[in-house]
């Protein structure tokens, strides 16, 4: 499994995902689930995803051959003219990759499935966060619902859901994060460190920070720690039942 | 769906169940996921299920009609010698409920599926926990694993991970399991309000405290209001991410 969260901030769009992958228990890699298309003073388009790791690279794989080749020019993923134009690009091409992988004369089923979250900016527009599923349509994030998720989404539901907050600073939803995936980790099997993460300021036109906690970062162990004491704490000071 | 728990400590077993059932969205009711069976001095039975609503009826009513009937009375629920053939028996009738459910040549597929949270106690052992596949199998609890969750499992399950200790209050266990199933409800539509708990005293052989918990009720209200505030305060107080 695998476990991505993409929210939408007022300063801009923050980006997290695991980087485990598994075919079956014994069969464990780490693959990065985050990737990045930069033009700097231009655009930032950032791609995560989720399901089955041929999808997800074939996907990846043809929106860099589309964004290098020189014919199709007006295909690539660093000329669509909107972030809406760039998931539709995705979208057709999720689409397309899942049905080459069906075997003939089958139908369709989960096995081959994926799910992405895009998001990014380009110069003209505001920022935008998209969820693109299997079938190749998506759907915007709005204000009422700033944030995604795939892959293992439950444990690490609750906290968000409590906590954000669009007026957050980048180093809070950072935090807010962190502590939604150390909830998923500790419950989880299928999703693993090390975690990437990344912040594009809006109207910045390229990539701000990018960092990866693996398991001996000092400040994923602080929080890691830290929310469990706390939550210890603030359920020892919680009433206890009385008939 | 639906969200069960059965927790076993050392004063004994806690069971806590919602009472949501859909079949669809629009088609929401109220049911007991709890059902009891008590002989007073002798022995105390607990069974929560989760999963196809016809299904687990016809568990129950089979369970009701054999500790019921005076023919058959060797495999009556109120005459087994032991926790672990009350949970063989209750497995050979999920089996046979599931089969019988299957439309003539087909094979069986997971609508029709059902798992149950199996406790008690019979005069001569200790209180025992199994956990009911639809497969009609069982695992039982033990010190490293004290609980089992059915249904709608992931929400609530990181808080139990981190606080549940075996030397716990009944008083302590339910507020731990009112947090769990709270994060639980706030996340999920198809888990709902009331929730029954039922607490069972090791080695008394009576139902001990049994409770509903509706929406108005105080308790309830206080750690639902109180978590809330304890989440969000124990976030502000952790570190803000800095690079």
């Amino acid at each position: 499994m695998t476990y991505c969260v993409g929210l939408k901030i007022d300063r801009g769009l923050v980006f997290m995902s695991d980087t485990r992958t598994n075919a079956g228990m014994d069969s464990i890699s780490t693959f990065r689930k985050m990737h990045v298309w930069e033009e700097p003073g231009e655009r930032v388009i950032v791609l995560m995803s989720a399901g089955n790791l041929a999808t997800t690279q074939a996907v990846v794989s043809l929106l860099d051959e589309r964004s290098k080749a020189v014919v199709d020019r007006h295909q690539a993923l660093l000329e669509t003219a909107s972030m809406y134009q760039t998931a539709c690009m995705v979208g057709d091409i999720v689409k397309e990759v899942i049905a080459k992988s069906i075997p003939v004369g089958e139908t369709a089923d989960a096995y081959f499935n994926a799910s992405f979250i895009l998001g990014g900016q380009i110069r003209g527009s505001e920022p935008r966060l998209f969820m693109i599923y299997p079938e190749g349509n998506f759907i915007e994030s709005t204000d009422d619902t700033p944030f995604f998720q795939i892959g293992e989404t439950k444990y690490g539901k609750p906290i968000i859901i409590r906590a954000y907050d669009r007026t957050m600073s980048f180093a809070e939803t950072v935090k807010l994060l962190v502590v939604s995936f150390d909830s998923t980790l500790k419950s989880n099997l299928s999703v693993g460190l090390p975690i990437d993460l990344l912040f594009y300021e809006k109207d910045t036109f390229k990539v701000g920070i990018r960092k990866r906690f693996a398991q001996d970062d000092a400040y994923y162990r602080t929080i890691s720690e830290g929310w469990s004491n706390a939550l210890k704490a603030a359920f020892q000071n919680l009433p206890d039942f009385s008939e």
